[in-house]
């Protein structure tokens, strides 16, 4: 698990890990450098022109023309801007004003300094890393070796996408998802033909694929059902050192390491899968990576409804999140470990520890979040009964109000105008039918919001 | 500029921006499915069963045997877990608790119903995303095509790096910065080699890469000396609609249409080469690709120290960002147009309004962050000498203390001593020598730190 390093064009390495500090090896400039187009002088033979008595310089004698960039040469040590000039048919110019010794001119090194640190160790390299890189004279770069990946999806049941899907088939998702977890942190993913339930093969498969790979995955099979031998083969092939973790959802991940490598199964439910892979995935593929340091950013915020938790495990509670009359308000999405849109539409996890038994309405949790505050402060929090029109409008806001978002969060009318009284939400969507007037709303909203002057 | 739209496959979308909503084809599950690995059985015929009377139940006609995932069908209504079984030797089991109707059974639909919106328009795709498009159905995704960049480094006087370089050459850097930030920001650059001063070539590589790429970016050769052509060129290929700006560093950018995309030539110095990308390129690229809106975040911040401007521009100064003592300070660095050290070194940038003749030290600043306040909270910040044990310590935070980092700024002893007691940073490296004792530092902490117990 120590990182790999190896020696990559400095212009390829954007976003690459450095493994040690780089040290510029030229300085910039170069050399003493026109910071401006003009001519060059001897600033000691200027003294003494001025408006009243203008000095005439001769070219080749007194002065040469320069671009910016231009190397400024002994006897020369500054530059007078071509606007500052008055140009005589002979080819001599005229100056009304001094020039200062070293004036627009760069000193050699004054950017860069041969033998200074650029860039520290573990740093991610960014595009303008690359140009003083470049610019210090190094083109090669020692960076940690991205880490290579092997997934393999397993189970008798799954099929490929685009397949025609028969009942008892489950369209195979979890391992694309996981190509693309392994890619945002800095990994080279290869993603296996998914392998039926057999136990020779799969053995095989993992066996081989634990030489040639830096880490191995393995999906579904991590529980404890008929078909699921994974932790078999693991213990044949390697050693297992964890079997289940106290994590919802997500309990049932195995840890192992065959041939000094780690292989890692991971559950199938989407949710579990991509809770563990956060969990037990990532931090190996950043330590590989060279990568120290954790980066999810936590805020604190209020929940905006009770939340049941067991002492049995950690548990993480999806979230939307938004900010109403000030304050930051988390609230709860769907919790099982199967509703993968539930994913799709948080913002962050709450993290109820084990040590607790859950969470009240409006009490403060920490929540890890997956989008920046800036865009939270920008986003209507809708609450309340699922109408499909705000899908719609949350779809048509970049255009039309670019920068601004719409959350909306289902919990029916009435959770809806709770959350609302209580000041978690902007709007709630809601149609109660009151059955003895026959109108809709009317007569809830003045329960819940009584007012002197509105009814 | 119009977002042009390919159809990729989902597996390959990621990072892509959606050019419309997408719909689930499929439910998930797509049929009723057990949520746990046992038998299904029909939840009215296990009613009565307890502990005190415990129901035998036969295979085949009582239940069948599941695992996760496998299908519920009729008449079976609820599963129950493996784990409340006890197994008879006959193949049949008893059972001691009554079953509930839809027990331990994922109901078709309950992660995805077909037709439901599984992402919007202008929305980045994710991991998780991938996966909820692959489990409903969808293979190929309409996303909006990455724009294509051409990038022509100019001049006569530049150099490719590992050359030698000799007294008067350019290594040129700008192309390979601006070739990452073009692919940080959703575009795909095509580098030209370096093409010298030459009217008619540069004209033509111009023109006939207009023909072929969305745009075109040419790099030096946008200020007004003798070799700047660029801008005559591009009058002739075309329309040039600005030529200069009022910003400072960035002055010389050009803003030209040919042949329908846009052309930007962009000055030589990195940093205003930097700048101006930031302003004019990026806002281009991201319009390209579909998606609108800002991401840079910006945060209130004091200023380290009094900074005059001009009114004749917008400046943009670089600036360290620390908490010291809860308010966050920035430490503006060089303000050159040629130090792009400062740019590397740089947490943001403090951006004057042409409106404005400056700041004093310890007003207020609006700083547009490039770290996360997160990181910035765990930043040790040291102003004053420079001390080469400073980058040395910097580059072994990493290790030493994960997710925390040092910055050091340089303004000399004196400068750092102030900042120190402004509480503007929580370190000062000094060397101040006292002429008068021979001995270092002490006389001028007395002075500058008087304190009744520490002296």
């Amino acid at each position: 698990m120590k990182p790999v390093r190896e020696e990559i064009r400095a212009e390829e390495s954007l976003n690459r890990v450095t493994a040690e500090a780089v040290y510029a090896k030229y300085c910039s400039p170069l050399f003493n450098a026109a910071a401006m187009d003009g001519i060059a002088v001897v600033s000691e033979r200027t003294k003494g022109a001025s408006e009243a008595e203008p000095m005439t310089l001769r070219p080749g004698e007194d002065f040469v023309v320069v671009d910016t960039g231009d190397p400024i040469r002994n006897p020369y040590d500054a530059v007078i801007m071509a606007e500052d000039l008055m140009e005589q048919e002979d080819g001599s110019v005229r100056i009304t004003q001094a020039a200062a010794s070293w004036q627009h001119v760069r000193p050699i090194g004054e950017d860069i300094v041969a033998g200074e640190m650029l860039i520290p160790s573990k740093h991610r390299i960014r595009p303008i890393d690359i140009g003083v890189l470049l610019a210090g004279g190094i083109t090669r770069v020692e960076v940690f070796k991205l880490p290579t990946v092997a997934i393999f999806p397993t189970g008798t049941e799954i099929i490929e996408p685009g397949q025609e899907p028969e009942e008892g088939d489950i369209i195979e998702s979890n391992s694309r998802m996981f190509e693309a977890m392994v890619r945002e942190n800095g990994g080279v993913p290869h993603r296996f033909a998914p392998i039926a339930d057999d136990y020779e093969k799969l053995k095989n498969s993992i066996a081989e694929a634990a030489k040639t790979y830096d880490m191995v995955i393995v999906n579904a099979g991590s529980s404890a059902g008929t078909e699921d031998f994974t932790v078999h083969i693991l213990r044949e092939l390697g050693e297992v050192y964890i079997h289940g973790v106290a994590i919802k959802p997500g309990k049932p991940v195995i840890l192992a390491k065959v041939n000094g490598k780690p292989v890692i199964g991971l559950p199938g439910y989407p949710v579990s899968a991509y809770i563990n892979f956060e969990n037990f995935v990532i931090p190996v593929l950043r330590k590989m990576n060279g990568e120290t340091g954790t980066a999810v950013p936590v805020v604190d915020a209020v929940i905006s409804r009770r939340l049941v938790s067991s002492l049995k495990h950690r548990e993480y509670v999806r979230v939307k999140v938004g900010r109403v009359d000030g304050k930051v308000v988390a609230s709860p999405l769907a919790r099982g470990a199967g509703a993968a849109m539930s994913l799709v539409r948080a913002d962050g996890f709450c993290v109820i520890p084990q040590s607790s038994e859950g969470v009240e309405a409006g009490e403060p949790v920490k929540v890890e979040l997956y989008r920046t505050m800036e865009e939270i402060d920008h986003t209507v929090v809708a609450i309340g009964s699922h109408d499909l029109i705000l899908d719609v409008i949350s779809d048509l806001m970049p255009d039309l109000y670019p920068g601004n978002y719409l959350s909306s969060t289902h919990v029916g009318s009435m959770g809806g105008l709770m959350a609302l009284r209580r000041g978690e939400a902007h709007l709630a969507p809601t149609h109660l039918l009151d059955e003895e007037t026959g109108v809709y709303n009317v007569s809830y909203l003045k329960r819940l919001f009584p007012s002197p002057w509105l009814w």
